[in-house]
């Protein structure tokens, strides 16, 4: 049977909300049957209708949602930052599943919080750090685990986009104008947009934590309130080292997420140009392409793949494959998804960017 | 309001029957209600179980279905070729709009007699050429339409595959089976599974159509009932010349459709390993890289579209384009999916490739 | 000590004079002491004055430098194809060692012919079918006969160029002009030019031979005397089956002789356009990126390669690969360059091409 | 009229040495006549015979031949670090243009000097910064500085080998050898190897300068005396940022130079792994895909390109490219050649980026 799932966010000008609801479709894990889709009554009404949803089961806020769903399994939170923590808390005390958009709050004391209130309920909670479902990301990391590079030692990780290159928060693009206020986003700009995503990547890989910073961030568009260009230099838990770079006004990219990690014995690489690809390059033999869908990929990888090999698998895709977690988490499955600790971490390396980037000092540790 | 679909074909074996069941709720236009997924009544019921079925509606024979489904709106037929025209026909007699994989039938006559019937009933049918659901297949179109190439010259066409590279038919995988048995599959082995989708790829973005071929087949793999590899040259409606290949003994290769066309201004290439890239190669100027999701591209490709540019899109929602397209020929919108004429036009390809391959003459018609 | 070599053709107009002189010196080899670089004495003149020669060693004829060169090691000749036979013949009947632009001759006769006299003399014959001078092509060749793809089942050669897509022979364009030229280019035009590279290609890696052609050659440019575009199904000597496409009017393209071939047990493929990557695709496993330089390569491989890993080579050092198995068949080593056995092939393959294109029947044998 | 030249280092064991000769020939520019390959007498005499010089010619020191060669016209100089000063400058000092392999010199201070005495002879000094002598690297100078992407705010440049993944040094290889060897080398182990090209690459490029250095360097192979890994973040003198990542422990990776700029209005890519290609990524429209050869080139790019479009050119012809600028201005001619003052920068580059390293400060200057 279908899980029941309710959305908070995701409105007329959303654009992760309709990728949820696809992803949430398309394996057939969730029935989407309610929703607070805007705080205005009007929008949400009518993105609820657009979906063919009950008119009663749609709300004007989340606190009406929760007062009148009673019996909902699972709850999505596609909301701007500062509107995460809120409805999450909510939802977890509601005995209610949450599957929640990254970062996972405003604040890293949120966090904080909010992932003790996932432990004390032992309710599945799922980040969507969409990357994370990937199949060959999921193939790089059991690859890194089982030793096929050898002892990690460099981490490259960069996320390039180019669609802050201009001010436009102030032209009703509804994505630039919150991701770009403090009031909203938080305290980072393009370090919690993408950077989070980049640092989440190297460490789902790798297994390896950062645990110092030396960062650079930097308002790049004058005028901007926010960062909109990241990069730092990164130690490892394991003593690895690494580069992070992330940045939107990188003029003319689109969103190519890419990542390297070399041990003593060879490395990986992968880009979400081409996301079904994960290039394994062993020392002194002919690099590898590893390709979605191949008999030849672990468990873990095969697990997140529909397809035979040769047929594309996407974003969309990859999120469902988190959707598919958290319905297995829902079920009591434990999985590999994005949890309430990594979310904990992408929030402390969020304000370790930004402390550290107003230093003087060279390095600034990570502060769970 | 959703639309509902029934579906015949797709049980536990099937490949493709999992695809259009995740293309159909992908964009949330159809509600599977009802299926006959196999003729083993058993497979059939544990089919629908999977999915959640109401047991009532989960049948042993599309005629069973047909019976009890009164008021359906739509059914997708996705069976072995030669299980296609009789439950189309049935369909249609019934008022049911059909979507139908391809090759459209057994035989060159059955698909005549199954376009007269589309035409006769006026009811919405769809061929899943999924390729032509691709939002760059779509542009291609769109741009070749409109000039940017000038007047058409050469075509290129190539779907290597590797998967029939051994005698596998009897070692229990059920798509090498039926696919390699002439009484299941019809007159043409690769060039009716694949060869059909370069022929109608290669039409559907220049518009032109073949209109002689001059064509090898062979069987490569010792003991196979049916080709595993086609070759052709080809003359186009408009003047044109081209070669289409087509194998499933390429070992190493897994599924790597490819179009080249290039007219007196230019060229362009599209490829399925990066199908979210066009190349628009114009004489004596760079090479552009035209991508999905980008904001100069037609209204046709942006329709075909979910997600800004850099995030992949991939087989499934190119399957899920063209049931964007069926459900909107449903309500009555005309759009360019594949036709029943276009499901004759590749039967009538496939009988004239073998046709010409058995010939010592060079040139074979194909005749509607 | 250096070979002396002097250069028949090559003067103001020419392009591939350059390439062979830069060719020639790259590893010291090749001493250029002479040459009668044009028919017109002026040009001859200028171009050996550019080039610092010793004036009186520059000539207005072939003729005059045979005549006054009595000590020469070895001639390049880098004419229009009219003139290919007649100054390779009298050079080798006065002991001089040939390399031959391809195609060999003008026609089939007179290739027998000059191979007759080749194998009489002894001396030492190369004919530059350039490609076969890239480290990849070797590597693919080595590993073909040493059976990494198993029992050849499938070629596939293509060489699109867009450069002759305008009809620009008579607007001064030099290269444009002779080769487009029936009366010295040969029966060929386009099959000619590029069509026995592509033959050559597929030959020199698989070992087999074209034993049969379907072919349509086209004048695709109003008011051209000769083919500009060229396709053939194909028969091997050992059975296998291919397709070959050259064209010289895919508008937008560059110069990207492209092979592949499959076997039982995996495929390679080579591309002009990245040289020195050769993709190895065993059947079941991830494909393998064999690169130039690498420790893992044959002897072969590295004996035609310069530099480590990474480090580009190009056209002139796979040319200047030619011109190193020139000077050590001049010296009595036997190599695998281009022979003129493969010329008379080459000339044999235009030739059944031509007569192929002019008739009805589907196959015509290739007749040494 | 060709220059006579001198070559200094390029032993037997030398890489670069040989290098040097290809593409001093390659051209016709120069005629090497004389060298001291190599401080051991009898490995000299080897090379001198190898190459077919007269014996005479041939020198156990730099300073015999500068004793015997008084009529030299230009000096190349490949030895090892360490041996770069004292032979440069008496060699300028000797009236003799030079021609001397990067790093400039073993210390800054040395640097300066070099520099001090060629502003003051006024003889040609070209630094071989060998991706300087790319075409498509010229072209993205010519484009930046007209503006094709605005002003410049974001530079990504990153040099990652792995060819010292191991321990290496005490094998017998000599460029492991003196590479990691701090007396020969410098203070800078892969910050100097490599370091200085990307860090030149993107000056020269940009046109902008290197003003701070935020750096890790580190040592990650055990045992190895000079810093194997290196990255940075960067402030460049117009005010735009930068990432620098250049590393010898990338186990896999062959020798992939890679820089990215972008500017307001588009960004450009090259690579050194597909050298004939330069990526344009203007805002808001399709990528171009720029190619060497191409007629939409500037003059300058051109003046670097042999060939038609289509026939790659690599690291010889980039060479040959900076021994032409070499020639040209010995012959007076001005050329964008890495110059002395380029290498001053390089060595205050590598001065900045160990002080960094070593300091607990965010920022460190770049001293000239």
């Amino acid at each position: 049977m279908k899980l029941t799932l309710g959305m908070i966010g995701g409105g007329p000008d959303s654009f992760i909300g309709a990728v949820h609801r696809k992803a949430a479709a398309l394996d057939g894990h969730f029935d989407l049957v309610c929703g607070a889709f805007s705080s205005d009554p009007e929008k949400s009404r009518a993105t609820g209708a657009a979906l063919g949803l009950d008119p009663s089961r749609v709300y004007g806020s989340y606190d009406a949602l929760f007062a009148a769903e009673t019996s909902l399994d699972a709850i999505v939170i596609v909301t701007p930052n500062h509107v995460h923590f809120d409805p999450a808390k909510k939802a977890l005390e509601r005995g209610i599943h949450v599957i929640l958009d990254k970062p996972m709050t405003f604040t890293l004391d949120e966090a904080r919080e909010l992932k003790s209130i996932v432990d004390r309920t032992g309710l599945a909670f799922v980040l969507t750090h969409t990357y994370a479902g990937y199949p060959m990301v999921m193939e790089a990391r059991e690859r890194v685990a089982r030793g096929d590079i050898g002892t990690l030692r460099k981490v490259y990780v960069e996320y390039p986009q180019g669609w802050l290159s201009g001010f436009i928060e102030n032209a009703g693009q509804k994505q630039a104008s919150w991701r770009t206020d403090p009031t909203k986003s938080g305290a980072g700009g393009s370090v919690g947009d993408i950077g989070t995503h980049a640092a989440h990547l190297a460490e789902f890989v790798t297994g390896a934590h950062i645990t110092h910073v030396n960062a650079m961030l930097n308002i790049v568009v004058p005028g901007r309130k926010l960062d909109d260009d990241a990069s730092a230099l990164l130690k490892f838990s394991n003593g690895a080292t690494g580069v992070l770079a992330a940045t939107q006004v990188a003029a003319g990219e689109e969103n190519n997420l890419k990542l390297r990690v070399y041990g003593d014995k060879g490395g990986f690489e992968w880009s979400h140009t081409d996301p079904n690809t994960l290039l394994f390059k062993p020392i002194d033999a002919p690099v590898q392409i590893l390709r979605t869908g191949s008999g030849y990929l672990s468990d873990a990888a095969k697990a997140y793949t529909r397809l035979p090999a040769g047929h594309p698998e996407g974003y969309i895709e990859a999120f469902a494959n988190l959707y598919g977690a958290f319905a297995g988490a829902v079920r009591g499955a434990l999985g590999p998804a994005p949890s309430a600790a990594d979310g904990v971490r992408g929030m402390a390396f969020i304000e370790a960017m930004v402390r550290s980037s107003n230093s003087d000092q060279k390095w600034t540790e990570v502060t769970l």
